[in-house]
């Protein structure tokens, strides 16, 4: 048993060349293998051509430990898997009786005809260990040689995840798993731009490798990816804890949250737990930020609604922003944006409102360029304030990143 | 000009590996290729490990005539991608004051402060060309050694595909695309289901080689692609253009549009030929109808803004809901659906308004289950209507669909 195993995939299909469907086979196989631990270091995808396959096998089987094949293994003659890895492999193919039994078997309970192409199916290399589907036709194999270990499974997402639960994750933990496990963890951030963050945990980041701090960059906010080996899984979580903890007394505040919580949900709950009702008032971003909260179920709790007010009239008439505000500093102002932050929490019966409004392009409005936008913040018994941004991007992403600013706002407000 | 170009694709990102992300990359990339004719024959993925994008650049530069790169030129001392690309094209590193300007000036737009790990990210290889990137910081390069052409791409898949939409494939068209022509051309239906169109529509599917007639299933909408081969642009056009008129003659009444039209781009485009301007009072879509409508550039010409009126109080406070409707049927009925479009019609100066009641989920309201759902809609000097719905899938799908529908019946309304 190595201490390192070092995985690749390899998915063989036209389809995937065409872009006719996305590799997701890859993206589960890979989420799977790393949460056991399992180095993958290549992804590769090429269609039922024997040359090429032939020289992406040979690679594979050179470079990598476990190599794991999805699809080409069908009943046509375009499906050359088997032939090319029998060569490679130098294993003769051979029809198994088991595998056929399970494909007559299949078919029957269809009550179905098996046709001859059908039988391919059913043809292993020598040497192999069959892998029962479950859930379709064609079973799987697996077979160690020279250092190597190949599987190989149908490029049905349903059928090869079902094979792989069943009966290849066993295989491998049970069979090549190194005895250390792998902890990984994510902290996320808002406030603190890619290269602020980096810079301020240059030493960590460069220094440490156990865990390793690996940054990733999201739109309006970053994360950092704390990933730990160990024996157990305890000693791996105490590992990533000494790390946090001095990552957080350096850059603590502009955490919000781990792993999978989005700002929005943490805005959610914080106006939860606060018994805040929230209510926008959105001009450029029509709307985008109320949706974002109701998208939330028991979003009936913490909002009642939202005006969106993209024209005068709506600004003017529905949220009563008075004209002298509108003739003298325009709707793209700071002056708007409080009275429609104010004014909405009112209407609304709220007792927090929020206001977006801006030029989200592409031409200027009042003079002003796309992306200038103003944000105002509004807590019932507290002063009103007002934020103003100048955001880059398509009208599309000066939407978005308005609406992500507000959250972050609401955060901070929040979080007090 | 080589007769068939043979393309690879290759990702880098450890998110890849790790199976955190999907790699849409490829395959939105796999899919312009294929309209353009060009066989995409590799797909591969790597992490930022300088020997093993060493070995795999290496390869690719042997094997590949146009190899497109996407992540790893990022600004962290993680991103090696253009040190390897740089020893294998033996092409220096330089630091390109264009690319630095752009860089900068995305700075500057953004009021922030570049920092010096940023200036990494305007460094090309010598006898690049660079691909501006009109929505975010880093742009892309491209550049053509001994039989290979590179293209060096960010990840972020916005990013990339503003580019190659507005450089990349121009370039490869221009300089690399082969002499015969694939024209490929989408029809987009609603308002039929997937199962009616291809039943109207099985003979020409069935015998049909070109052009090929694919048909492509959407969310509430369905479309067909037709795919032709010629020897000139014009050939290719014509062979559809027959094959399109044979399909309208009977599905024609559900077709709105093609290629990349959407039912939003089309419900927009009517509103405007017509000079009407819509509202929408929205209870659990929560603003989705409208940012839909907003998100597009020119909005302000036919939409005032929308109210959205998640809970009772804004039903009837803001949009004069009587308590009596709600009362006697309830906020998820269509009494409330009719009151709704018609009041939010007048309260924003509108001549259309278009209302959303219904049970997003995942608990039941009111005794209804979740997914049901009243749309009413509202011409001024007509009679409103409502329709009722029952919509299945979780709470998001719900609202989605449902905003889907509200455009069908504001489609269908306005072509009239």
């Amino acid at each position: 048993m190595k201490n390192e195993l070092n995985a690749e995939l390899i998915s063989v299909g036209t389809e995937l060349l065409l872009g006719q469907i996305v590799n997701t086979n890859a993206q589960w196989l890979s989420e799977e293998l790393a949460n056991m631990g399992i180095n993958v270091f290549y992804h590769g995808v090429v269609g039922d051509n024997e040359n090429r396959l032939y020289q992406t096998f040979k690679q594979a089987h050179e470079r990598s430990d476990l190599v794991i094949v999805t699809g080409g293994l069908g009943p046509t003659d375009d499906d050359v898997t088997r032939e090319v890895a029998s060569t490679i492999l130098n294993a003769p193919i051979y029809e198994d009786e088991e595998a056929l039994k399970e494909i007559q078997d299949y078919y029957d309970a269809n009550n179905q005809i098996m046709t001859p192409n059908n039988r391919k199916q059913a043809r292993l290399l020598d040497g192999a260990e069959l892998l029962y589907n479950s859930v379709g036709m064609a079973p799987g194999f697996v077979l160690h040689k020279e250092n190597t270990t190949w599987m190989f499974l149908p490029g049905v997402p349903r059928e090869m995840k079902a094979i792989m639960e069943e009966h290849g994750f066993p295989f491998i933990q049970e069979k090549l798993v190194p005895e250390h496990t792998i902890v990984s963890h994510t902290l996320k951030f808002i406030g603190i731009g890619e290269s602020q963050l980096e810079h301020d945990l240059h030493d960590l980041i460069q220094n440490q490798s156990n865990p390793t701090i690996a940054p990733l960059a999201g739109d309006g906010e970053n994360a950092l990816r704390l990933t730990a080996k160990a024996s157990s899984n305890e000693e791996a979580k105490a590992i990533i804890q000494d790390t946090e903890d001095e990552i957080l007394s350096r850059v603590g505040e502009y955490c919000y949250g781990r792993d999978h919580d989005t700002i929005q949900d943490k805005v959610f709950q914080l106006l939860k737990e606060n018994n805040e009702v929230v209510a926008s008032a959105e001009s450029l971003t029509g709307g985008k930020f109320v949706d974002n909260l109701i998208s939330l179920k028991g979003a009936s709790s913490i909002c009642n609604g939202a005006i969106v007010c993209y024209s005068p009239v709506v600004k003017q008439q529905v949220l009563e922003v008075p004209s002298l505000v509108l003739d003298e500093h325009g709707s793209v102002s700071e002056a708007c944006a409080l009275t429609l932050a104010v004014n909405v929490t009112n209407k609304l019966q709220s007792t927090i409102g929020i206001s977006f409004t801006g030029v989200a392009g592409p031409e200027p409005l009042e003079g002003h360029e796309a992306g200038t936008v103003y944000i105002g913040v509004y807590k019932d018994q507290q002063q009103p304030f007002c934020k103003k941004y100048h955001f880059n991007g398509d009208r599309e992403m000066i939407r978005q990143r308005s609406v992500k600013k507000g959250f972050e706002l609401l955060y901070h407000l929040l979080k007090k």
